[in-house]
């Protein structure tokens, strides 16, 4: 085994090993055990964990190894390393909500994603670092490529922990760009399921548009831990859950892709464009179909659908944090940030009535937009205006991938794109309950960029 | 002011005392000081309380009275006395969730109804009890009207207090029959509003079906308490809440009412049927026209789409309990009751593809059943087979409220009737978000049966 390079992050894929869990060549254990050594190596300079059970894990990848030994695995991710984003409660460990307002709280259970990740014998390693409330206030995380730099937010932990290997896959939750933001910049692969599509009993994300996913080393661990969650836990109550096969769709390569612009395009590099140009180019010289705004009325009525897609995420997300920031507010107003004050403050000049007007004016919007689905695979588009903006008391612009939120459509990031030499990933959006076809689709788009 | 009957419960409605809140001649303090007194003589007996927070609530009944006498009430509940089931969080008092794997245990925030009714002035006096995490092992509470008996379930604590006046209202939840059974048996008012139509944020129950709602001392706080909570914390994430005015609607005589028999009809005591059919002689001789199954094909299908609601409920309940039930197994299995055993193994034999069939099942019965709005006011039936059964160990036969639950629409219960000498509830069932017109159905239905 190669020492660990202690300046470049590297993925730890964990699915490629399994057949050599089984054979004895290697182990949950041993693969644990190189997991623990990355982290050593990186989160003094990126501080992506906020609490970690490194015994119980080691217990968990012990039983995991006895297993693929004996030819009886829990599941294809029995024995995989993984995070829990900080909002999400687990049993041995704190939930603090990246606020001070919850410093050691303990919610006295799993929730349902770990839970069930358990019984699929994942291995949670530890908490990964959440801005506060799953908002826009950074805790003190660090870009892996360059430590200058955010990693993204909301999910910021996760992502750094997924792109140094110290995680093979790290729970994050999204309601504006929280799981593909972080994922575009710290180039790692990113899934936004379906709204509602994963269980999010035990989180403190309760907001209409949120959405459990996986920030995943590759594409097929981003299906597979999805998949093992929603089999065992459902999605939220009352909804179906994630639909798809048992391991990740084949690759597919799709005929037509509607490229769109969203409101990200004004404030994109130059390079992030060429980047994606370049990306388009090769898929039409490989055969694909791609349309824009400029080619088709659907799309173009998309583009008119998610504009300004910020503003009404915003006053929706706005009035679902009235609770509970009302209660944080009584406990200790001096423990929120300004952002949290801000939500508040835009919350208090909603009332019900306009809410109610939001939540329809989401629904006529997606409603827009799944009537591409007759005509296109996917839609195509970047999945941030650039690399990650240096420092780090800004989590970076979500414009690219609050459209995917606020329609509630799978998102997949692919960490396929460069600019100013640092990771940035090509978004795919799908269509609702359509998560597996967007599998597909992702995986022959990959195939064809990496060809 | 007379001595309080210590032998015979008597409601408190708080409503009709506002107006001398600003004229002096009674005050916020002076009311809860009677609650208090009352708590005090029946709590020993019934065991309605789980915890305790006086000198909170005096407090807040202190500034309460200075507003009603500065003409500046909060709301038309400024001042109320609440009790809060045992599973919504309250920042001042433990949420134990009738579990001692919950002993103790605090949420560090006022659930989103707590919060909403503070806000509104509302006084919150203690935590009431529930049975095991609102499902069916009762805990101790007694029925009032009869300390042999049950108060029925899982709201018992709640009814039980609003009963015998220690509170005007009680928060329950109902997923079953949680809400209007425990009325019923109590001789409250209880109202389960459209499903997700109040914010159930930072609440012990996720399930797809079930729904908060009060437990009351007349028509109109009923509604006032909901109305208070949902203008300020809305119907649960991405639902536009309770649609209807600011204060209760006016009674208005129904044309047409649907009488349902429901699952529960052949278990039925005698009496109670003669008790409704007598309360129906009345409303028909007051010019409401009665049709059920035998003349009318949409009752009839309605009666087949609600026939084995409790089989379909349980099912879906199941599925949906299967997290955090596993969770709590792997703490402590020993501290969960046989009932909550069953439920985890009733889970266990469902997959997700089986959930999906039940649920879109649920989906077709609803559309069934809506199918009667264009034609109704209402139905009509019983809110329970009979009195509150004797002994303590079962809450009593859910049969008639089920299918509310599993259709999602408003439900109230009068405590119009009389079986044993006991109280036994009227049930009145609306439409989806139209839950101010059934208080209007209500209303004239309880005006005409108390001419």
């Amino acid at each position: 085994m190669k020492a660990p390079d202690a300046t470049k992050p590297r993925m730890q894929p964990f699915l490629p090993r399994t057949a050599d869990f089984t054979n004895g060549k290697d182990s949950p254990r041993a693969f644990l055990e190189r997991c623990i050594a990355e982290f050593y190596n990186w989160e003094p300079r990126i501080s992506a964990f906020v609490s970690l059970n490194l015994e119980a894990a080691r217990t968990a990848a012990d039983f995991a190894t006895e297993r693929w030994r004996a030819g009886k695995p829990l599941s294809p991710i029995d024995g995989m390393p993984i995070g829990i984003k900080d909002i999400i409660e687990t049993i041995d460990m704190p939930t603090e909500n990246g606020s001070p307002l919850f410093a050691g709280f303990r919610g006295q259970r799993d929730s349902a994603s770990v839970a069930a990740l358990r019984e699929a014998g994942g291995v949670i390693l530890g908490k990964t670092v959440t801005t506060e409330f799953a908002w826009m206030h950074p805790r003190a995380t660090r870009n892996p490529w360059d430590l200058t730099r955010t990693p993204g937010g909301s999910s910021s932990g996760s992502a750094a922990a997924v792109a140094v290997g110290a995680i093979s896959v790290g729970i994050g939750t999204q309601v504006f760009g929280s799981i593909l933001r972080p994922s575009s910049f710290c180039g790692c692969f990113g899934f936004k399921p379906t709204v509602s599509a994963i269980n999010r009993g035990g989180s403190h994300d309760a907001l209409s548009q949120s959405t459990h996913g996986p920030i995943a080393a590759s594409l097929p661990e981003a299906w597979q831990v999805a998949y093992e969650i929603s089999r065992r836990a459902g999605g939220d109550p009352g909804y179906p859950g994630l639909y798809g096969p048992p391991t990740c769709p084949s690759p597919s390569k799709p005929r037509r892709l509607a490229v769109l612009e969203t409101d990200g395009w004004p404030v994109a590099s130059a390079s992030a464009k060429e980047a994606l140009q370049a990306a388009s180019a090769k898929l039409k010289s490989a055969g694909v179909t791609l349309l824009s705004r400029h080619e088709n009325e659907k799309i173009a009525a998309v583009e008119d659908a998610i504009y300004d897609a910020r503003e009404l995420s915003h006053n929706i997300i706005a009035w679902e944090s009235r609770w509970p920031l009302n209660t944080y507010r009584a406990r200790d107003a001096s423990k929120l940030s300004q952002p949290m004050h801000d939500l508040a403050a835009r919350a208090g000049a909603i009332t019900l009535d306009d809410y109610r007007r939001d939540i329809e004016e989401r629904d006529r919007r997606r409603a827009v937009y799944q009537a591409l689905a007759a005509e296109f695979d996917a839609c195509l588009t970047l999945s941030a205006p650039g690399a990650a903006p240096v420092g780090l008391n800004w989590t970076g612009d979500p414009a690219f991938v609050i459209p995917g939120s606020m329609l509630g459509v799978p998102a997949i990031t692919l960490p396929v794109l460069q600019d100013d030499g640092l990771p940035l990933g090509l978004q795919l959006l799908g269509f609702a309950d359509a998560d597996a076809a967007l599998f597909s689709t992702a995986g022959g788009v990959l195939a064809l960029l990496q060809a």
